[in-house]
């Protein structure tokens, strides 16, 4: 029971001081709530109310089935990206086509995540590389931060990747609306003060550190009520400023999403996607926050309870919601002990639904652009590229191919081709893995590499260590490989293939290493095999290969070598130790 | 110069004794391949004289540009099946634009194979994996034999699947031409006899080797004569037997393949598959072929020689050539020493083709039919599945898969999921690598499994051994198989992760690392790193993860263990050694 309700976990123990600081957190996330979600609800091309729905029935259900103590669910920047990009193409922007997508694509994410969570697939995400995922949040940024550069200046600008939203801006610079751009400007220049600024001004008047916390996270609602009140005071409506207009009073009505065949075929490639983004981002945070405080928590029971939110999420008139970072540190940072808090806040953003849409009529829609772009410039890391090339160059190329194919194509094609580049590298390396000939470190039972380490070899004995797997992809890369080795040297007389790196063996290797067994037969030199790990020997063993063996399978390299060269081993226990500097 | 002609190597050293070696081999080769050539121009869907122009021009260029001594190129079954399905999609049968894709076909595929070549981009072929090789093949024979069963009763049926043909020939069995279904049954039953009894038959009345043998392989020519001849005699053409026609006489003409953007553009990933299997079946002959009689094979050059063979093929209005397996082994078997015994097989193609044609005009196709049906079962090997299986069974499903895919869906379809799948189980197979607990084996420096070995070990100390590179499908599984490890034991001071078998280490896989180190600290335990290889240490020295160990990496699993438990290392000096009995 406790696995599949983790609220089993924490509510019997419940008290007082816990429920304080639950509450404490929940007032600060439900202001930082209240902006951003009608802002992502833009973001993905719907209606504010959307955002407020989102906000209310999945963090209840989170609070049931999640088993992090301090994730925030609800709507995120990126998943709202990925919903606009997906439901643009099926339907056109401000219809009740494109509303039913949406809540479609929730609840669609919400079953896969269900399923996979029951079937423990949770893996799957793993395909998702850091780099990937690292690059596509970074171009997501950009990508939402210059989108929302129209809505800042009170332009209208059609397209979905980087080069189409560039265009259409220089395109319609003529159309920029003066109080548009002026209220926008305000709130950027306003949210970045805040940001960056705010914390040392009210350290210097001595303002106690949880008020600053408090009124550092109110000032995204501070914009919205300073720009609200403009608005209406001076009457921008009329004067070309974009409002966010009438928004419907009063909680959600649960509704099953539209059930029409094409749609769900439709939305089933990219729900996949934004599920498994979701999820990653989702887990990554939970992680992150759990770690900090000695908790766990528990990937396959994130799926259920992301799966559930999203389920809600959908069959309350909202859109796809993940775990987003932000707010999730801000929760925590408040003191957030237990899910209850987003129970909490779940209770404010339905107060707000309830009673303060009316104020939000006159809300100008370049004031959340403003929020948006305040927000999502702190995803952006390019710098990432660098580090990561520094490290290892594969890595790097994948994460630059999903920046540049997000920027240039789109989310789900920069997605799909990061993941697809990330394994085909991996394999084109596995299909021409690292060999080394091994030597003996004197004075030690230690064989290593002769090109990096002081070793000791004999000639009549070949020592080969193959650094990876033995499978279809360098099968015949093998043969070629050891047979080479060979050919050079005529003094040859045992060639020791090293297996302590042999992960695994497949079909396509075992007739390779019959082929080598055979063809060094015919030349007059033995095959021996040393240290191969148990899957593998328990593989060969099932085939005729041991049998046709030439030579033997030893324990050791090193018996290997007492039983080929005992000379050698002799002689170099005696030979003073070198080569074992500890490297820190 | 000589290895991009490797006619250089051979040609300076020909004399008689080889040139009569060649020379029988060549007019063996040559019988068997006159009615072959025919069958696969058919099987293709195309006119018999394509077969025929096949086998002159690659025959010589393959000569001129290949390294196998006895390679034998031209139309094979599977290239023509493959052909068939390809081209089939995009023309009607028959018409002047299919004969016009075919060629294209033949020349794309020979460029591609070139630029393999020339880009040294050999080890693309390796990712289709032997399992898959031989399920396609198998898969490919029972569709081909069930394809011209048809033929055989003289029956029309459309279809490229194994259950289209078998529905439409259920479908349309009232059809059946008694004259054609004799010709067929006596041709089927005479061609299978003299491949099983024949050469029995002839040692019974003493007949000298070599003659069975051209005996033997004349028997397809000898079943086209008798064929013919009865066609003929009974003017079978009137009575609705199928016969081959007019085949015009004369040698091929070269000629540019079409150039329509929208053809090249539909052959494009046909001709791709077509080379890459094409390319298998070339280099494993090949090979096969050149260990008998120790010499070598450039696996980059055949990909030009076929490339040039193809090239050739297409530019002299003929199709995809390949090597093929039966013909080579013939080619082998009767003598042939150089690549010159296919250059006069060419000139017996030529002189058919120049004089032979008229006498072709009753050959009916039910005997070509026959001729393929005969051959092609010996492809199929059904068996190889449940062998497989007992080895891996990973790589039985890849090859069932392939199998139920080609013969229920397509050719193409069959071979890309073979690949696919293979691809997708071996990265299902290493994001859960195989973990071990690993102790010293007594009176050595070695460690082992602590499940599968009499080892020893500490309880402060949890040694780990990874059986896998650690990259981005297990990262966060090596997260929580460390931790989970440690959280089950507080006696735990040092955790030792045992690199050897850590083949590589990505951005994902560090971050990871630094991870895990992370939290052991927290939990006040120490994470020491052993036997990590060069290319490994490498990377990690890039990053800030070696400053931040709380332990250190040590040259060998030993050496940790005589710095971390130094009573332990020394006991077990002393201790008696068991299990070091070798295997086999």
């Amino acid at each position: 029971m406790k696995r599949f309700f983790p609220i089993l976990d924490w509510l019997p123990a419940y008290n007082r001081t816990v429920l304080t600081n639950d509450l404490v957190a929940a007032v600060i996330v439900t202001i930082m709530l209240i902006p951003q979600s009608l802002a992502y609800a833009l973001l993905a091309g719907l209606p504010a109310e959307v955002g407020l729905y989102a906000s209310i029935a999945p963090l209840v259900l989170y609070a049931v089935f999640g088993t992090s103590r301090t994730l925030a669910v609800g709507p995120v920047a990126v998943v709202s990206l990925m919903t606009a990009a997906a439901v643009g193409k099926i339907a056109a922007g401000g219809t009740p086509e494109y509303l039913g997508a949406a809540i479609a694509m929730a609840v669609a994410s919400g079953l896969m995540l269900l399923a996979m969570g029951l079937l423990r697939l949770g893996f799957i995400a793993n395909f998702l590389s850091h780099p990937v995922i690292s690059g596509f949040i970074s171009a997501s940024g950009i990508l939402i931060a210059t989108s929302q550069v129209p809505s800042l200046l009170g332009i209208k600008v059609e397209g979905h990747t980087l080069p189409e939203v560039l265009l259409g801006l220089a395109q319609n610079l003529q159309d920029i609306n003066i109080f548009t751009a002026l209220i926008g400007g305000f709130a950027v220049a306003f949210l970045w003060w805040s940001r960056s600024r705010l914390k040392g001004t009210l350290a210097k008047y001595r303002v106690s550190p949880g008020l600053t916390s408090v009124l550092v996270r109110a000032a995204p609602v501070a914009a919205v009520a300073l720009t609200t009140l403009a608005a209406w005071a001076f009457g921008l409506g009329d004067r070309g400023v974009s409002l966010v207009g009438d928004v419907p009073s009063g909680l959600p009505t649960p509704a099953l999403p539209p059930l029409d065949p094409d749609l769900w075929a439709a939305i089933l490639l990219p729900a996949a996607l934004i599920s498994l983004v979701g999820y990653v981002e989702t887990v990554s945070v939970a992680q992150t926050l759990a770690a900090k405080r000695r908790q766990r928590i528990d990937p396959d029971q994130e799926l259920v309870a992301l799966g559930m939110s999203n389920l809600g999420a959908g069959l309350s008139g909202g859109f796809p919601v993940t775990g987003g970072f932000a707010r999730s540190v801000v929760n925590f940072d408040a003191g957030a002990e237990t899910p209850a808090a987003g129970a909490f806040t779940a209770i404010g953003m339905a107060l707000a639904t309830l009673f303060l849409t009316p104020l939000l009529y006159h809300l100008p829609k370049a004031t959340l652009a403003a929020t948006i772009i305040v927000a999502v410039l702190g995803l952006v890391d390019l710098p990432a590229i660098k580090r990561t090339f520094a490290v290892n160059s594969a890595d790097a190329a994948a994460m630059l191919v999903t920046i540049l194919i997000t920027l240039g194509v789109g989310v789900e094609q920069g997605i799909a081709s990061g993941v697809g580049l990330s394994i085909l590298l991996h394999l084109w390396r596995t299909s021409r893995p690292h060999v080394a000939v091994i030597g003996q470190v004197p004075g030690t039972e230690h064989f290593r590499n002769t090109l990096r380490h002081n070793v000791v070899t004999v000639p009549e004995v070949l020592s080969i260590r193959v650094d990876e797997a033995l499978y279809f992809p360098n099968a015949r890369w093998l043969e070629d490989t050891v047979m080479a080795h060979v050919a050079d040297n005529r003094q040859i007389k045992a060639v020791v293939l090293n297996c302590v790196a042999v992960n695994d063996v497949d079909s396509s290797a075992i007739e390779s290493l019959e082929a080598i067994n055979a063809r060094l037969k015919d030349a007059g030199v033995r095959l021996h095999l040393a240290e191969v790990k148990g899957p593998v020997m328990d593989r060969l063993q099932k085939t005729h290969f041991l049998d046709d063996l030439t030579g033997f399978v030893h324990l050791t390299q090193y018996d290997a070598m007492q039983a080929l060269a005992p000379d050698l081993t002799r002689q170099t226990r005696t030979l003073p130790r070198i080569n074992t500097a500890k490297v820190t």
